[in-house]
This record gives structure tokens, sequence and C-alpha cells, in this order.
């Protein structure tokens, strides 16, 4: 497509491509105390600090409006967004949100998705106060920021991560995958024989998981009120195995990480094991859990050990070691990121 | 396209939807100062006040790539969020920048688009500290947000225009309009006969505002150092008399414009005469001139009355009075927003 001298985007990825747009940006205020590189930005407006993060959304790359109510939509892409502001151990207050619409979605459609973002902020307690609202050639776009205050104990960035901290993760992982498996299968049948009826029934849990995922701001509480700072935080957005390897880049350190204790639910594996998936590899490599991935110093270990919010699933290494996981066989196996990145498309 | 009981959005217009779409919302936080309805939000985080806007520019929608270099189109799109800061009165610090790509761009261009992006934010003394970047099916799609702090002399909305109040307005209007108009001109003409070159000599001056419009930034800064507060300010986006009525219905008041005082530059009126259309229409109805309409006490005049950076159009009336231009032969017209809508199309 491209001339010799021309770079396609899909040559290069999407990280690549973010790192490279924005290599040269200067911060110019001493306002701006984390600019680009986190789950969030954090700025510094008189004697309260704040997180600001953004997410763009497009029909057909982000949702399938075939097999995605409107109104499950519209929850979701309020809540992806304040899952970005839990990560930062902050808590979101603002969202502005823009759309653009074809000519093809009625008011009501619109209505139905306006229904599921005030749910959210209605839930998240967070106060919807902009956005814009346009036409488009085709299909939707949602753009969301989302902007939250910072306690008194601070922000929590990917690269604070130390040797020896506990690893450890909220709720399970490869549940919206196998929700998302589940949903594709279904409309390829459905595309098959329009007759058919989809078998959707026992697997209301993966089905949630997928279309109206739920932020984690009851772990936040949590750590909050057991006096408890992460020393590095990411959500899982993009799949368990990529995001702990953005807390080990970023940190400077490795990692080790038990199979046996990475979370996965019953009907996660059950819908792998039908469909020929290894329950693991949804585990690591499924994305959108929008569950959060922290780390911990050992001497909280008695303040939370009990908690059945989370899961410890491994420790923080020195960055010589390297980044491993140990299997049931006591395989020590390297873990790769092979986790989604939207320009693979 | 719509059943009997579904309304098609083309039907209720891009003001109604919005303020259907928002109608139940319900601001929960003390913080929340001002929410959906103005150029931005204004929040308080703490000890100071913030003002938050985005804007989502679509291809084909609100830009034509035909004629619109991908640098130009970086810095607009920064400048136009810049714009709705400053017609709060605030001074804009921080942007998110998100795009969404098709594959047919290059890496090469987005390096154009983001080079404009970053000569926006270096020339306004702007952090770029976040955003996302995605594919798309089709075309590009901007998402900017802007934040910006309030000074210690407050903040202003578009609903505090008293009786008597002096209306003023930067600059000249009707100028981006008629740079639109050359640039479709040239492209149909080019669509027909592909050996033609583009005639734009002598263009500059509209071509420059239809092409990179500069934020009034200098305005701002001369109310500061005069210590002149606004009653009220809105910045021109949607056409000077769609802007102005905005005022007027959110302030409760009337106005009489003076057609004689409504700043015109000479290319504007001259390729206007060229395409056989009135020049005040043009100033009147033509969008995207990015200056500022503001009201100000009549006490402040003798402040403002030798600066070069506005005009007074006219006065602030009581609302029985009605929105009424008084032309240049003393006729009364009845004023009626005709600005640009993005559901018209």
């Amino acid at each position: 497509m491209t001339s010799q001298n021309l770079t396609n985007i899909s040559e290069i990825g999407e990280f690549n491509l973010i790192n490279r747009l924005t290599k040269n940006v200067h911060i110019q205020h001493s306002e701006t105390l984390k600019g680009i590189g986190d789950d969030a930005a954090v700025v510094n407006y008189g004697n309260k600090k704040q997180v600001i993060t953004t997410d763009l959304l497009v029909e057909g790359i982000h949702f399938n409006l075939s097999y995605t109510p409107l109104k499950h939509l519209g929850y979701k892409a309020v809540a992806v967004n304040l899952s970005d502001v839990y990560a930062m151990n902050a808590i979101p207050l603002h969202i502005t949100v823009s759309i653009a619409v074809s000519s093809r979605f009625t008011v009501e459609a619109l209505d139905e998705l306006y229904d599921g973002i005030k749910a959210a902020c209605k839930k998240y307690k967070v106060d919807l106060i902009g956005g814009d609202t346009t036409s488009s050639i085709k299909g939707l776009v949602i753009s969301i920021t989302a902007i939250g205050i910072v306690p008194e104990s601070g922000y929590v960035l990917r690269s604070g991560a130390k040797e020896n901290n506990l690893i450890c993760l909220s709720g399970n992982v490869g549940a919206a995958y196998m929700g998302l498996q589940l949903l594709e299968r279904e409309k390829a049948i459905f595309e098959q024989n329009p007759e058919a009826q989809p078998q959707l029934h026992g697997y209301d849990y993966i089905l949630q998981r997928q279309l109206k995922p739920e932020p984690r701001a009851d772990l936040i509480e949590f750590l909050y009120s057991n006096n408890i700072v992460p020393t590095a935080m990411i959500d899982v957005s993009d799949g368990l195995s990529s995001e702990i390897l953005h807390i080990c880049q970023n940190s400077n350190t490795g990692c080790e990480i038990y199979e046996d204790r990475i979370p996965i639910a019953e009907e996660t594996a059950s819908m792998a094991y039908e469909l020929n998936m290894e329950p693991l590899l949804a585990a690591l490599n499924g994305g959108e859990d929008y569950e959060l991935l922290f780390t911990i110093n050992i001497a909280d270990y008695e303040k939370i050990k009990d908690s059945k919010l989370f899961s410890i699933i491994g420790n923080i290494t020195s960055a010589e070691k390297g980044t491993y996981i140990v299997d049931k066989n006591d395989n020590v196996i390297p873990l790769n990121s092979t986790g989604y990145q939207a320009f693979n498309n």
C-alpha cells in the first residue's frame, strides 16, 4: 500500500506508534506530575492532585453492535475509563462523553446508550459534565475522558514495584474473553442459520464480564480503609501477561508468577474446555477483564491475607532474574506478552 | 428509514438531541460548579477551579483531507479546544489527544498530524499529557480534551449578560467561512480538470483563518491585565448570530447589534463578492472564526476604548425587546440563528 519510504501503521504496532508520536512531547508546566505512559496522567492544580484518562471506542474495532446492547455499551464505555482512574489509586469524580453517530442510529437508540452511561455514573458516583455530539459518516464512535481525585496517601504508577513485593490480582481473569468467544460463536451460528436461537443459557457470568464489566472500586476502598498503598498498579485491559510485563518493564524488575495461583472462574474454564481452549491462555492473554493488578510490600501481608477481593499470584524479583511463570509441575516458563494490540488486526 | 415510533436524529437537530440525552443528568458532587451547557465545564478540586472541554472531529464531517494538510489539522484540532477554554476566561494548561485511524494512513502522515498538535501545544504553552491511539474501520477521528485553570477573577459563563452591557467581538468574522468556500471551489475545479492549478494566490488571510485558526489568548491576557471580567463570554464556532443568541437565551436578555460595527476583513468581503455572496451573511452565519464574543459593563468602557483587539458591536437589552440587528439604513431586523448545526447535513 505504501511506497518505499513510507511505513504502514501495522508494521510498527500500537505501542511503537504511540512512542514515536509522543517522543518529542515536552512538559512545560510544573503542574504536570505524570504525562503520557501510565493508566492516567497526574496533574496538580492547587492543593489537590488529579488523574486524567481518556479512551476512544470505535464500532467494528472495540465493539460489535450485533451482540452488544447499546445500554451495556454505554455502561462499559464509562466503566473502562473509571477502571483506569482506580488503577492510579484515585477516585473518579467527573467524566465527559463525546459521540459521533451515523444517520442509521435513531434517537431512541441513543437514549439507550445514554441510559447505560447514566447508570454507570450513578453507580460509581461520577458526574457527567460535558461532551460533544456530532454525526459520523459511518458507525458509532465514543470518546470518554475521566477525571479523578488522588487521596492523601498518593497516586500509584506502574513503575514503583520493588524486589520481594507481592503481586496481587483482584477477582479473576479470562472471563471477559470467554464471554466474547461465546458471543462470536453464537453470531456465526446465527449468520449460517437465522432461525437458530442463541445458546447463552448458563453462561450469565462470562457474558456479564464481557458486556457489562464493573471496575474495582471495592478494591480501592479496601486498600484505603486498610491503609495499604500499592507500590505499583495497572488495570487488566490488554491481558494479564501483558500487564505484568508493563509493571516489570516500568519498574525495572523481574517477576515469578505461579500458574496455580492465577484465579480463573469455573464458568471461564468450562467455556474454554467446550471450545477446546486452554483456560490458562484465556486467563493470561484474554483482554478486557478490568481487574486491578498491583504490587505491595511484604510488610502489608498481614493486613490482606484474609481478603477475598484478590489473590496473591507471585512476587517481584530483580530484573536480572527475568519474567517467569512457574507451572503446576514446577517448570519455569518465560512470560511473554501476547496480549491484545489494537493494530494487530 | 425508521418505523412510526422511532425518530431520526436529523428530525430533532443537534441541540435538541443533546438536551434530550442529557436531561436526566444529576450532579452528585459539590466539586461540580458547572456541568453541561457552556463552552466548558467548571470543577473545583481543592483551592483551584478548572475548566474542562472536549471536541470530537470526524473526517468527512469536520474536515476534508483533500485540501487540509495534516499538520494544519493537528494544529486546528488543538486550537479549537483551547478557544473553548479561553471562552471561560481561563488559561489552558493540559490536553489529551486521542486518534482513531484506518490503515490508509501511514506513520509519516501521523507524524505530520502530531507535528501540528505539538506546534499548537508549544505556542499556547499547553502540556500534552495523554490520549488513546487506535484503529478505525474508515477515516480519521480526533478527540481532544482540554483542561484549564480559572484565574482569581473567576470564570465567565454565557449566562451573565445584563441590560446595557456592551457586546464586544474580537478580531473579525466570516473569514474562515470564505476560506472554506475558496477551498471547495478549487477542489471542484480540480475534480473536473486534474491539470488545473489551484488559484489560491492573494487569499492567504482567509485560507489561514480556515486552515490554521488561532485562539484568542491575546484577548484574555488583555482583559486580565486591564482588570476586566466580562459578564458573559462564548467563542464563535458556529457563527456570530448563533453565538449572540446563545448569550441572550442563557442570560435571558435581548440585544441590539449594529450591522456597520460587525468587523469584516477586506479579503473576506472581496472573496464574498467574487462568489456573489453578501459579506454580512458570511460574517453572521459562517462558522469556525474562533473569535471571542463577550459582554462587559459599560463602566469598563474607558479601559477598552482604545484597544484594537476587538470591536463593540452592540448592546444588551431587556428580553422583552427581543434580539435585533440594525442595518445601515436604520432598519431593525430580527436576528435569527441560522448557524451551522452538525445534523443539518
